[in-house]
């Protein structure tokens, strides 16, 4: 074996997610490694809980960020809240539901699925009947941006529908955070949880969470322990709750932190309300352009997630082969379909640092450069025109 | 609320862990983020694999980092070895066995304690006399190196036993490896987890793991699902597995990736038998030296881990005071007792980077000056000329 350094290809990552990282958050993770009792780290932990309730538009105490990506963010809510015999009721329009719906099972509960095609939001008039037939069911869970077709569910709604019948609500907002609006007490959310990687612009590893006080009450009243020792709330609590007394209950994740702690800075520097107008820019000169080429998207326009597009792949074209074209030719990368959707769609993603100008006019000439190639019918250059109309209107 | 970056302080971190991050693996963590389905990324999970063997001495396939702290691998070796109802042995000697037991019950599984002194090895022959008593156990479970109290167990003969009564394996080496010899293979150890905030030089977060033959027999034909979904081995191999195709499972934390497989490629340029012989060395000159000053270590010499010296506070002598001026007058961090052994223990750490003639200097000479301050008996220069006579034998 030898011994040389990895020295990663410098790429543009337009997929869904992870996005490319700000050199500022990359420097951050650099900076010296700390003790994670240090008081310094603790008042920078502080720094970040704050941080994350701007960002989540909360003043939930119980904001932070799990040591792990944002699937262990996924099962850090449902372990906490569903309870062995519960009736969950998971909203499913995409590969993350059924993820939830794993979830539930695993927690030794009964999950009711409400079933919506792939690519469109979430039905709310389907959920308030599955509600009605369920008179049972204590927790209703949904994808708020499912990241596997770009659709975009109204989490207003569908947690006063869950409020109505007395339910707790876990949101999946891993793609939306920090790209679109996400207003965790306005809306009324439970539980909710997210990754560093899309719209924060920060390296993968990292997810937060923020848990409402009658999410913290049911968690602390539990009739069965939280099966997770790691993702038990009762304990991390301890350790990210108040004041400088932390109960030590794992080694956090030091340095990544401090990128985390870099990227929200950024996003604070922008303001929310600019981040999401910039994704909602970019992504108008995005839409223009790949339908100016020809390609039609996944999901109705009102439902549509500006930062993650899912367009259907041209017929006669081969999926591989475009996506390898522009890793190897152009070091871009644009996601493939999942599940259902795997060889007929791309997803392109338009997140956090990577929602710029440069990417969207270099993503449409690659794309347009090797589609032509292929011999597909694409006229050339109306794509960068069409883009360029929504910057200069 | 400011906008001012964390520029954390430079300390010398001689606690339990994190331990110094050396430059390099610094370095590498702020490299450009790529994909975590890129073929170059893949690549490099296949070389850390390669390189996580030859650290733990074992062919095991299912060698890698758990995305997640050691608290997080050590779960995943439970959740996946235990199921309800199992009866499992758990070896304590200090806070992690107790654990250990934690996760036993949040598995529906029933602990039988093994117990020892804390600060001692684990007695091999009570693991003996309970699994003559329970003859329908399924796992023994213990640690290897206590990071609560430096003990060192024998790991060998355990395993050994445990095998005899037809036992799965489930061994903590957070601490071990990379420090002291950890041998998978030779020892025949079913399941073990470490971190790379320790002996590995890493940043916190991350958890190598490796699992035998025997034990992923086990975990494909379990009657109950793996409570995890993030740490399903059956799902997690399919994402780590072999060869080019992989099956998204989650994102893997790609910045913290590039630091580990730095931290192996320092390992491998000094060779695992020159790093145990490195912590060694440093250890006999910060013995010497804590001895000469009249501190007293809790382990007897011959259970001792090298790369953790717990040493008992001396009558009269305030713990919190004595590391608060470490701390802020030094830079230098070491580490409180834990559970039983709180303010009764220092647990100075030589490990990985951290392990080092600077460091021993350095951590005696700051800990003579406050003990001197502090009006404690302590003769002066003694504690450097008994660490120097090590170096210079």
């Amino acid at each position: 074996m030898s011994n040389s350094p990895f020295n990663p290809p410098v790429r543009t990552l337009m997929g869904p997610g992870p996005s490319d990282v700000h050199p500022r958050i990359l420097e951050a993770m650099s900076r010296p490694t700390i003790g994670h009792l240090d008081p310094k780290f603790i008042e920078m932990m502080d720094d970040i809980k704050t941080r994350l309730q701007y960002a989540f538009q909360t003043k939930n105490a119980m904001t932070m960020p799990i040591s792990a990506p944002g699937s262990a963010g996924m099962e850090s809510c449902f372990v906490n809240l569903v309870e062995p015999g519960d009736k969950v009721i998971v909203c499913q329009n995409g590969v993350f539901g059924g993820r939830m719906k794993e979830n539930v099972i695993r927690c030794g509960a009964t999950p009711v699925m409400v079933e919506d095609e792939w690519g469109r939001a979430v039905d709310p008039d389907k959920l308030r009947d599955a509600l009605k037939a369920n008179p049972d069911a204590r927790v209703v869970a949904f994808v708020h941006a499912e990241t596997s077709t770009g659709a975009q569910s109204d989490a207003e709604t569908l947690c006063r529908i869950a409020r109505e019948h007395d339910c707790l609500t876990i949101v999946d907002a891993v793609t939306s955070l920090g790209g679109t609006p996400v207003k965790v007490d306005d809306w009324g959310i439970d539980a909710i949880y997210s990754g560093t990687q899309k719209c924060l612009s920060c390296a993968p590893g990292l997810s937060p969470v923020s848990f409402s006080q009658r999410a913290l009450d049911f968690v602390s009243s539990r009739n069965h322990p939280v099966q997770s020792w790691f993702l038990d709330l009762n304990l991390v609590m301890g350790y990210w709750g108040e004041g400088a007394k932390r109960a030590y209950h794992h080694t956090a994740p030091v340095n990544a932190l401090y990128g985390l702690h870099e990227a929200l800075v950024m996003l604070q520097e922008e303001g929310l309300e600019n981040a999401w107008a910039r994704h909602r820019l970019h992504h108008n000169a995005l839409k223009a352009g790949l339908e100016a080429m020809g390609l039609s998207f996944v999901v109705p326009e009102d439902e549509r997630l500006p930062q993650l597009n899912a367009v259907t792949i041209p017929e006669g074209v081969d999926d591989a082969t475009v996506r390898g074209r522009l890793l190897n030719d152009f070091n871009l990368e644009i996601g493939a379909g999942l599940g259902a959707l795997a060889s007929k769609v791309w997803r392109i993603g338009l997140m956090g640092n990577a929602c710029n100008r440069r990417n969207v006019l270099f993503c449409l000439a690659a794309l347009e450069s090797v589609l032509s190639d292929l011999k597909a019918p694409i006229e050339r250059g109306v794509a960068i025109d069409a883009a360029m109309g929504q910057y200069t209107d």
